[in-house]
């Protein structure tokens, strides 16, 4: 820290921040768990409220005053919570039922509060429902710089990670052609400047990939986007030295440079941004700086999401190679696991989730996981977000249920599929709701649309049979997925909440229903797959996921004739893909993993 | 009109209204289909759309300039509207293509535009987003009084229709009841005053009905309801003359001191109000009169939305009447359709509509219709919102599929519903497309959901059959009925669109798909229903509708099990529900329109 910096003490993490409170003149502050781009995972340097409060979940509020402490997070991260904050400096808060906004209306005096944020870590939507709810209760939102500067000692610095290029043949647009169906997008509504706040956005537009946070390939950055001339990038120098930007009319400047250099460019102009992502900071930016402020959905994020056939293609070659590791996984799970239980030495989650990820490194193409594996035995696999912990892993025994959702990062496109594996048959129990997991992601995966639909009008298909039965599950059915971006990819999301990004031929989505039962066994199917055009001009998915489905847990005399047909199709199309790069081994695992339903034996 | 009001020459309407907006400083005018209540049919009073331009459809805009006149309507009124104009005076655009707002930023010199409109005509939300759309291109919206006071000569005269009370023993709860719970869903947001613009609201709060335009028996007005002390109703005393009140805490008005109130009542209060529906005019008395606004939702739309067990069996009861109407219209139609169209003379479109009304006349409880009969034969039938033409309607021909969607208001419900007849069989052809609507009514029908789902979800089960064969409908899937209120009421809209007011039991809503080919035919099935719980707690449908489904239609072998089963239970509830109610004639036609599938011999 440079020594012109107020150090606080005590050496307390909230007695700090509350002496800069007073510093500032605000009575209260507002934490986020968000970075400047709204990234779903940040970087170390950005995990301030995890400093602050001790809660490592990945999404949570914190509002400090100088007598209390409170900590919001929803539902999934109560319990989590609960052992992680210190209860006697922090309380807890339901973060949807008792948002910050409400909680300070339910406080007495308040309607004089000044309420410390930072505006770079607020997208514009999220303060302006933060100042509209306030104001009917009193309290001023005062945007402040970032306290975590003054008060984090040995703050972890900023990732400086290299920037490579997204070559052209695997991209199929080069910068130019991409920037000029932008500005074309821009031009319908005379927006002379596009703020861009979103890395994945930068890296699609410039045709680079990042290194900042693993699995996430985009470099943490900022970019304006005039309708003429180059675009400003900011960025650490450090992560594109030696980067010659050929074919980019880009003109790099310092992160911090950024706000400053917005007011000048935006000056009397029209300005286009995503209020969902774009930091309320750019707002306030732009308005002091004359500008007519256009906020509207994101025209890279929408063309982004329209795949180009060399894309198309990556994505298919990415699957192929990640099939192979899957099986190949498949085959030593179907050996190692019996072998090593009768050996008394079980393989355990933790080395099954590792175990997939080395058969990938063995297959073209592969860069490293997409995301970390959730590798997840009987009752652990009802927990939405377990990741097994060494040491406290559980065995993967014959009898039990096993759940791995894994993917990878490939030179030329991004994978995240789950398959369920019942070692030695399903227990009677629990194939009605398996069935009924396996007929929605059927119904979905053979569903027909036309062009245009919303995502939330398809999430029912995946439900429908489980709902027969009363059950449900708690999460959406899917998601978009980058080219060797992230791989939750907006602006799709395939679930009950609306999304009114319609689908089109060139979409890439994840299938993924389950059902999970607490402290019993948790399942689920997924596929990843791309949205085509069928010949009447409506749409179907194909899966690029190329993975054999474990049928030892359903009854398969309760699928239609329809579904049964899909599955014997696909599994053929999986065996004819992979069987010529497997090992010999393997492909009698493949072949038995394939046969058609009919010709298999009751179990 | 007064003698001290200007009366506007020359005698053309437009040239009236140039003149008028001369007078007031503006350089255009925005006019509106709309009323101040936002009704789907407003009194002739309000139809100043249609006494400007000619054009007679529902729903349309119009922006008058000094040297242009816009009219803008949605795709289904884009014909008509070309016939109905005179083109020398106007140009007409698309509604959702090129709205006003985006219409005015494709003009040259705009920015100093000032735009006049009517706060009263305008919701909040949709002059909010005038506002915020013009906002990006420079013009000013003027708020201005109601030009057409000045310039319609021979305006006719708001309606004043009696009003009449709901019993308590049809209501199921008494006006005091029923503000006890809307006052608890206002504390929460510590709301001190609610306005509320919309009839069917006040209609259901103070157990009272109207009479100002056929089939909509809600008394035009408004109300301001404080969290303590007397509601005050803004209605034209004769509307309520000779009614006593009893039981009601309330303060009646005359309607044109409502915005005055508004501002005495309203001063330093937290105001609440619905944005989708309440004038624009409140927001600015509100905030004029220092009040906090607090927009949300409606809790009287929300709470009404859940029918009380005593307005479930007043439904029932509508139902079983309305019921009997339609069997006694389809025995008729099966005798008439025939005899008549071989004696030269058949029965037409017109006469169906009217007949089915006449048999409703003669069932207990039955008051009105509860919209004009779709009667429509062949091709006609295509055309969503056809209604015939007297001298010009389509005769009802063996070999024709003739499409009814009628309803009737009864003491105690609403009903809607619609029946395909095929007189003599369908046309192969038409066998695919029609069954697909009908598994996709059964689809929907059949489907079991948990509490609180939203209509967005369960749209796509209406549709997915056609849509496997590249098919589709060009219209929602249902909607809310009113308790002898409003055939269409808010909130629910079960369609592509979002919304997120989550079904709960005693909803009652429609479910209506369609198959509709231009110049073709055109077929729909529509029940209403309501939805209840089931043991699970998830929730289904039930029908209310007890009318036979024709099933020469269909191609019944493509039907599942499950499908027949419910059709054939579902012809055994309405065959129970109707038989010792009907003539002896109509019996003998019952018994063969319910009998079971399996049973049918194939024609």
């Amino acid at each position: 820290m440079s020594s012109d910096k107020t150090v606080y003490l005590p050496a307390d993490r909230l007695g700090a921040l509350r002496l800069w409170m007073v510093d500032q003149k605000v009575d209260a502050y507002l934490v986020t768990s968000a970075d400047a781009h709204q990234s779903e995972d940040c970087p170390e340097h950005d995990r301030c409220l995890f400093w602050l409060s001790g809660f490592s979940g990945s999404l949570g509020r914190a509002l400090v005053l100088q007598q209390e402490a409170v900590l919001f997070v929803d539902g999934r991260y109560q319990v989590q919570a609960s052992k992680q904050i210190d209860p006697a400096l922090w309380h807890i808060a339901h973060l949807h039922q008792t948002p910050p906004e409400k909680w300070i209306a339910t406080q007495g005096e308040h309607s004089a509060l000044r309420i410390g944020y930072d505006p770079m870590l607020w997208s514009v939507d999220q303060a302006d429902a933060l100042r509209a709810s306030l104001k009917t209760c009193g309290p001023e939102l005062i945007p402040l710089d970032d306290p975590f500067s003054a008060i984090w000692v040995d703050r972890p610095a900023s990732p400086v990670g290299k920037v490579r290029a997204m070559p052209e043949r695997l991209s199929g647009l080069s910068f130019g052609e991409k920037l000029a169906q932008i500005r074309e997008e821009l031009h319908a509504d005379q927006i002379e400047l596009w703020v861009e706040s979103r890395p994945d956005e930068i890296a699609w537009l410039l045709n680079r990939r990042g290194s900042d946070v693993p699995m996430h390939p985009v470099p943490l950055s900022f970019a304006i986007i005039p309708s003429k001339g180059a675009v400003s990038w900011f960025i650490e120098p450090q992560k594109i030295a030696g980067d010659g930007m050929e074919g980019l009319d880009v003109k790099p400047f310092a992160p911090a440079e950024f706000l400053s250099r917005l007011s000048k460019e935006a000056e009397g102009k029209r300005v286009g941004f995503d209020p969902m992502f774009a930091p309320d900071a750019v707002k306030a930016s732009a308005e002091s700086a004359g500008a007519t402020l256009v906020p509207r959905s994101n025209p890279i994020m929408i063309r982004k999401a329209r795949k180009t056939e060399a894309e198309l293609k990556g994505y298919r070659d990415a699957h192929h190679a990640d099939g192979i590791a899957w099986v190949e996984y498949c085959h030593w799970l179907s050996v190692e696991v019996p072998k090593r239980a009768a050996a008394g030495n079980p393989v355990t989650e933790c080395e099954a989730g590792d175990k997939i990820n080395q058969f990938r490194q063995a297959v073209s193409g592969y860069l490293e996981p997409s995301f970390k594996p959730i590798s997840a035995v009987g009752p652990n696999a009802a927990m939405c977000h377990y990741n097994p912990t060494p040491g406290r892993d559980a065995p993967l025994l014959p009898g039990s249920l096993y759940l791995l959702d894994c993917g990878g990062q490939y030179e030329s496109g991004t994978t995240d599929a789950t398959r369920t594996f019942a070692f030695g048959g399903c227990p009677e129990a629990l194939k009605p709701a398996a069935t009924a997991v396996l007929r929605g992601f059927l119904s979905l995966s053979m569903a027909t649309f036309p062009e245009g639909t919303f995502p939330h009008q398809l999430d029912a298909l995946a439900r429908m049979h489980l709902w027969q039965l009363g059950l449900d599950y708690d999460h959406g059915t899917g998601h978009g997925v980058g080219h060797n971006l992230l791989v939750h990819e907006y602006p799709h999301r395939l679930g009950k909440l609306p999304n009114c990004f319609g689908l089109e031929p060139g979409n890439i989505m994840t299938i993924e229903p389950g059902y999970y039962l607490e402290d019993g066994f948790g399942l689920r199917v997924e596929n990843q797959v791309e949205v085509i055009a069928e010949e009447s001009g409506f749409c179907s998915f194909r899966p690029l996921t190329l993975v054999p489905i474990d049928l030892a847990l359903f009854s398969l005399d309760r699928l239609t004739q329809e579904e049964v047909i899909w599955l014997d199709a696909y599994h053929v199309r999986v065996r004819e893909a992979l069987m010529d790069g497997l090992s010999p081994q393997c492909r009698r695992w493949l072949d038995h993993a394939t046969k058609a339903i009919a010709a298999r034996g009751r179990e």
